[in-house]
């Protein structure tokens, strides 16, 4: 058995975005604006967070495969089997998702950000600053 | 019981960083170049990075307190504390590294990079292509 550690899920994404296929595949392709719904037990880790604030969404992409270590990236059957960490794909050992986001505005317990792909209920388990 | 995931390690950094208090806290402070070493069953995952490719790994920095919500940035008490989502302190909840690194060289099972701020023997948990 691999060594393996234990993530916790600090928050949550709400988002008109309801299905996976309905998701962008790459930045810039007219995701939703969307919430962050950050849990009560690690509220005081997200309270400096500031409209305009340039933030980087980590999240679990809890619906992904997770067995899977070469992919037609995009799903484009055309293009060769490549390896999952030369792409994006959901499908990857440890499906982590990064989202580059900004926040539009905040309110206690949550984050609007703008252009969030990720559908709805995806688990938050971090958020860091921008660089 | 919060929700939790099981986060897999897919490698490990190898690195003259032998100690935490010698890695540098902020980006281009002069970190050492490193190796990481992939295991072998997520060997193909990795087939297709080539020298030259900018590349995010994500790590586990395995030895961070995850009990801290808040803290002086940069360990600089003359500083208020934070929460540490507005941070890039390793002390936080789910205490995953972002390091964005160029690939300098590519051998069976290990990539070689330039300036790693991650101590030896951090575990690599996913590699993405850089934006």
């Amino acid at each position: 058995m691999a060594e393996e550690y234990r993530l916790r899920v600090i928050g949550r994404v709400e988002s008109a975005l309801r299905r996976r296929e309905d998701a962008p595949k790459q930045h810039g392709d007219g995701a939703p604006d969307a919430s962050v719904v950050i849990d009560p037990p690690f509220a005081d880790a997200a309270s400096d967070i500031r409209p305009g604030d340039r933030i980087v969404l980590l999240t679990w992409l809890h619906l992904s495969d997770r067995d899977v270590l070469r992919v037609h990236p995009r799903g484009d059957e055309s293009r060769p089997l490549t390896g999952v960490f030369s792409t994006r794909s959901p499908a990857r050992p440890n499906p982590v998702g990064l989202h580059h986001v900004e926040v539009l505005s905040v309110e206690p317990g949550r984050l609007h950000v703008r252009g969030l792909e990720a559908v709805d209920g995806t688990p938050v388990v971090d958020v860091k600053p921008d660089r």
